[in-house]
């Protein structure tokens, strides 16, 4: 299973989440990305573990006042991104060139989306991973897998439909171990989680729950 | 073939456009709908012509002051409408809830799009119809079917991947009969056009001209 | 005091609302504009009563694909236009755009803002009135004048300082006659309300007990 | 004078630019920031050159996965930053919210404007300064002070006229010490650069013949 935290705008210290993110995954074998903001890729980066763009813009380089050019997030130390994020939504056009500028950079790529129609739509445009989140359930606590547990399987078998190489990741309300579980018997091969490490008063406990049944 | 003549914002006369099209195709059993602006609606539509709208919002009833409300648009006499042309391009989860709205509604769906890819990806979400229109063409004269006639051949490869049974259309510098016959030959089953008409001298002509091959 | 009545969208008839309207207007001299969708600027304006839209798009003409065209607007008759309402807020190079716009089909424009330092804003971009709605309120049934008179008087004030001959509306949870009498003591020109009368079972009656302290 | 060098997503060595400022504004007591790419920041700021960001997101903390915190880009080093350049241009309530952001964050606001309308609009929302950068010349290396020099004196006079304690700084086609002297003489108080420097085969040489004049 992949992990990826995404600490979205939360006043959390990144470093400190950053940190215990690399030490589970270097006790556990777990595979924990951190998404930071952007002025925090360079630091989160340099605790050494495995770093995510919570978005990058669908331009290369030129005139592109107040983009988050892929090829920055790189050279801060990224090496994957989300991309239309429900916090984050592109038009569709955009979703399209920003895996492209993505791929150019060398960025894993991982494209969100609310539903099983919406991933079948964007498992269209290559990624290297999609993700549902019903953005009802995000911050929730109560997990996609037990809230609505068709949608995982109706995702996955949309993803399947296009692009049967394509992993698919499920997020919103995903905080336990067992959430974990129940999200890779329902067919996810990742899970997208936020509040539940960045907001724990201690992030490191979180992650060593979250990863416990791996 | 079906016929979409996307009158955009030209200064051209609506009604004068509408009843060319109506008069076509009775004489010639064309099937042609004429997408007028919003505020031209009721009176495209009083002419007896199919009337599209050229965009409908992805909302329901309710608070949502200068959206472009799907049920107003079929009580003006629209049938059916376009969604996210490239000039007037959607969020990913905008189009899906704006197809929702428009069928919620009655109207037929056409769905647009850049390049196959995104074919793909729009034909996952469910839409009467989809058609790829690659935006550097828009307006040139130049026919996609003449310009780039993989465009079309992939398109309809990426849609029927998805679904097979919606049909393709093609837009961007489409005139002529003879560009309709090779968009038909390459697949397509439908053909979006836009100045061809709405900026001719004399509408009806070029509506005659464009379905003499038919 | 002028009055608009923004149908947004409403599962209202706009015809009853219009109508109701245009008998109040001219039962009691009183100034009340209807804005409802643009597909229904034509059958509304046919009734009589002053149309306005609920938006234009800061564009001229040409390829512009599902916008609101001021022309066509004004064509369908309307002769007055919301912008920069809290529920389709613009760019403000667009705001400037939109109101140049309107100006050229000769719409008269009212341009929203949320509060008082953004009335200032709006007014130096030259429209015929300014109108003050805090989100907040709107749709809550407790007047702006009630809940926050300090908003409209501030209002009032920030739009004096940059262009002291531009009239003040407000709106947001405006109903009643007494709502209208508070607002004029606190400063303002007029008033925008929308679900008072949009959502009344007598739209008519609605009306009548609005303007009755007039 | 205050410039500001606008690194866009230009492929340049955001340090070696940052460098070069650092030094020149030592060496002359010129006051020159850069504003890198948001990933950038944190390398930039700790070449000791004052650092501005290119834009800032209007939210707070929060679930905004996404945003370009200004918190986050305090912490990464910026004192200041851009808003509503036109290349990335946010709603009026956006650019009222992103000023707070920022403020509350204790960066310096510079918020851009197309026109001198605008300007007006800008310089009521109460930011520290306010940039007029005629879209259609930026990049073209023709200065807007020998361009169109009454858009600056015009601009100057919208500002003065809404909150005379406020500065303005001009932008668009400047890159040579002659350029930043006209703009002075026509009342500007700052420039914002790009291309000039951020494409110059030598940024320090480049710099240096800016400030000459100064």
């Amino acid at each position: 299973m992949e992990i990826v935290v995404n600490l979205k705008a939360y006043p959390c210290d990144p470093v400190e989440v950053a940190t215990a993110a690399r030490e589970v995954s270097e006790e556990t074998g777990a595979s924990i990305a951190i998404a930071p903001q952007s002025a925090h890729l360079q630091r989160v980066a340099e605790t050494g573990v495995e770093t995510w763009a919570q978005h990058v813009s669908p331009v290369e380089h030129g005139s592109h006042t107040g983009s988050t050019l892929a090829e920055a997030t790189a050279e801060a130390g990224a090496t994957g991104t989300l991309i239309n994020h429900s916090e984050r939504r592109l038009k569709l056009a955009d979703i399209d060139a920003a895996v492209e500028a993505a791929e150019r950079a060398g960025l894993e790529t991982c494209v969100c989306a609310n539903n099983p129609d919406q991933i079948g739509a964007v498992a269209a445009l290559g990624p290297d991973a999609v993700a549902v989140e019903p953005p009802e359930l995000i911050g929730t606590g109560t997990p996609v897998s037990k809230a609505d547990p068709d949608i995982v399987t109706d995702a996955v078998a949309a993803a399947e439909d296009v692009d049967d190489s394509v992993p698919v990741y499920c997020g919103a309300g995903i905080s336990t171990g067992e959430d974990l579980t129940s999200a890779r018997e329902l067919g996810a091969e990742g899970v997208l989680l936020a509040s539940g490490v960045a907001k724990a008063d201690d992030p490191k406990e979180a992650l060593e729950n979250l990863v416990a049944p791996l």
